[in-house]
C-alpha cells in the first residue's frame, strides 16, 4: 500500500499523462442560477451541476450550494476531494480579484465586501478565485469561443444588466478599483443626461437590457402584443412587426452608439455580443450594418458569441486552470 | 590629439557624469507653430526654438524647419550634431509609432501615411520617433506634471480639437490601429446622435473645441460682446457673465459626460485637463464640482494640467530619452 501511494505521487509530479488525475471547477454565480462544471487539467468538461439562487439570502447559503455542487460533481466522476486543485466563481458585480472578495452586487440581495474566495477556501481547502461574470465570459470567448487568440477585444454582455469584458494586449484590463466595463450607465444621445443613482438601472440599460427593451414595448401602448422577454420583441422584428422594428432599430442605434464610443476611447478591433439579448441575431445584424455606415477608427467588427450562455462558465475554468499553473510555480 | 579624442570616447562610455556631454530634442509640431527643445541625457532643457507652421504645404517644409531648429539649438550649446542622441516629434494627428509613420492629420494639409521619424532620421542621422501630440502630453505630465508617476491616468486634451492620451499600467495604451483616445468624436446626450464625417469636427468637438464653444456662443446671438476664443468666454463667465455662465455651464456638462463615460469604461482614478480650453480654472471647477455630485465607479479625481502648455513639447524630450535607452539596450 505505502509503495503504491509512491508510486503515485511520483507519477504526478513528473509525467503529464497524468493530469486527467486532478481536476478544476468553474462556477457562475447569478442572480437566478447557479452553475458549475468541473474539468481535468486539459480544460475538458466532465460533469455540470447547477441549481437555482432565486431567495437565497446571505453568502452562507451560497457558499453551502456552491460546495456541494462541487463535492456532487467529484463524486460524479468518483474523485475525491483532495485531487480538486482550483476554483474559480463568476460573480455578477465588482470583484477585487487579488483577494477574492465580492465589492458589491447588484443582484445576490446587493452582497458587499464579501470574502468569497477566503470563504470558499476554507470549506473547499483548495484556491478560490474570484471575478465578475462579464470578465470571466470575456476569458472563455478568449479560450474557446469568438474571440480565439484575440490580443484585443470587448466581450458585450448583454441581458438584465449590461456590461464589458476588456481585453487588452491580452490580458484583462480590470481597472483601478476593478469596475472597468461598467458600460450600463454610459451616457448617450436619446437616453438620460446625468447619471442614474446606483440603485436605478443605468442610462444604456434602462433602454436596451433585457428589462428596458421590455419597459420600451410597454411605453409603444398601441401594441397589444404580449411579450415575455426582450427576444421575443426581436423575433416579432424578425417577423416584421413593425413595432417590434422600431424597437430593434432604437435598440441597435443605441447599442452601435455605445460601441463606438468604446471604439474612440480603446481603438479596439474586436467586439463579441453576449448575453440573452445581445445573442438575438437580428441585434447583432442591425447594429453591424449600422456601424459599417458609420466611420468608425479601425473598422471595429462585432460578432456573437459563440459559446453563448456557457461563456462565462468556460472563462471560470480557464480562470481556474492558470490559477493552477500560477499556484505551482509559486508553490 | 588623437590621446584626446581616445580620453573622451572611454569617458563617454563609462562614467555617467559625463552623460551632459550628449543631447535629446523634442518637437511639438502643430497647425500653427513648431516648438523646439534641446535636453541633456538628464532631461535639463538647455535651449528652446520655436518657428510658425502657417501655410506650410508638403511634409518636406515641415522637415527642413525642424532639422534647422534642432541644428540651431546645438550650434546655440556649441554642440556639434554627433552629440545629438535622439529626436522625438509630437505630432497632431494619429501616429504609428512602431514604424515613425504619421497615419493622418487633421491640421498639416491633411498628411496621410507620411514616415515622418525615417525622413528626419536620413535627415539628422539620429533615431527619430514618432507619436501623437496629446500622447506626448500625457507622456510629459506623468514624467513631471499633474500625473506624476501615476499608473493609470487619462489626460484630455481640450483646445480646437479634442484628444485623450490614455495610461494604462504605466504605460501609453495606443489602441490596435493607433487610435485610441480620439474622443472628439464621442456621442452624447445633447450632441448629434450620429458620427459626424472624417471631415467634421467630431460631435463632443463641435460642442466644447475652441471652435465649438465660439461657434455655440454666436449661437446664442442676443450677446454683443465680441470674444476672439473660448478662454474669453470663460473669462466673462467668471465676471458673472450670465450667457457666458449658461456656456460654460453647458461645456461643462458635456465635459463631466464624456468624462464619466470614459470613467465607466477604464475606471481610471485621474484625468488631467490641458490644451488652451481644458486649462481654464473655471471649466475645471464646473467640471469638478459636478463630477462630485455623481456616482462614478472609482471616485475619479480631475486636475489641470500643471505643465499647461509645455506638456507635448516636455512629454517628446521624455520619449526621445526613454527611445535614446532602448536603443543603447538594442546596441
Amino acid at each position: 500500500m505505502q509503495r503504491e501511494i509512491e508510486n503515485i505521487a511520483a507519477v504526478e509530479e513528473n509525467a503529464p499523462s497524468t493530469r486527467e488525475l486532478r481536476y478544476v471547477a468553474g462556477a457562475d454565480l447569478g442572480g437566478t442560477n447557479l452553475r458549475l462544471a468541473l474539468a481535468d487539467l486539459s480544460g475538458k468538461i466532465l460533469t455540470r451541476w447547477s441549481t437555482s439562487t432565486v431567495g437565497l439570502r446571505g453568502p452562507e447559503a451560497v457558499i453551502q450550494r456552491i460546495c456541494s455542487g462541487v463535492r456532487s460533481m467529484l463524486q460524479e466522476v468518483s474523485a475525491s476531494c483532495e485531487l480538486l486543485r482550483s476554483i474559480a466563481i463568476g460573480v455578477p458585480g465588482v470583484a477585487d480579484v487579488e483577494n477574492g472578495i465580492v465589492v458589491a452586487t447588484s443582484y445576490l440581495m446587493g452582497w458587499r465586501d464579501v470574502p468569497l474566495g477566503a470563504l470558499i477556501e476554507s470549506e473547499l481547502n483548495v484556491p478560490a478565485v474570484v471575478d465578475n461574470d462579464v470578465n470571466m465570459a470575456a476569458i472563455g470567448e478568449r479560450w474557446a469561443g469568438s474571440a480565439k487568440d484575440a490580443r484585443d477585444f470587448v466581450f458585450l454582455a448583454i441581458g438584465t444588466g449590461i456590461g464589458a469584458g476588456i481585453v487588452l494586449n491580452g490580458n484583462l484590463f480590470r481597472g483601478s478599483s476593478w469596475a472597468a466595463g461598467e458600460i450600463g450607465y454610459m451616457l448617450l444621445p436619446g437616453a438620460a443626461q446625468i447619471p442614474s443613482t446606483s440603485d436605478e438601472p443605468g442610462a444604456l440599460e434602462s433602454m436596451i437590457g433585457g428589462e428596458g427593451i421590455k419597459a420600451q414595448w410597454k411605453k409603444l401602448r398601441i401594441s397589444e402584443e404580449e411579450v415575455s422577454n426582450a427576444t421575443e420583441i426581436f423575433d416579432l422584428a424578425l417577423d416584421g412587426n413593425p413595432r417590434a422594428l422600431t424597437l430593434l432599430h432604437q435598440s441597435a442605434t443605441m447599442l452601435t452608439q455605445a460601441i463606438y464610443n468604446i471604439s474612440l476611447i480603446l481603438n479596439c478591433p474586436l467586439f463579441v455580443l453576449g448575453g440573452t439579448v445581445g445573442l438575438h441575431l437580428a441585434l447583432c445584424d442591425a447594429v453591424q450594418r449600422m456601424l459599417g455606415r458609420w466611420n468608425v477608427p479601425g473598422n471595429p467588427q462585432v460578432v456573437r458569441s459563440t459559446l453563448g450562455p456557457d461563456a462565462q462558465l468556460l472563462g471560470s475554468l480557464r480562470f481556474a486552470l492558470d490559477s493552477t499553473r500560477t499556484c505551482n510555480r509559486l508553490s
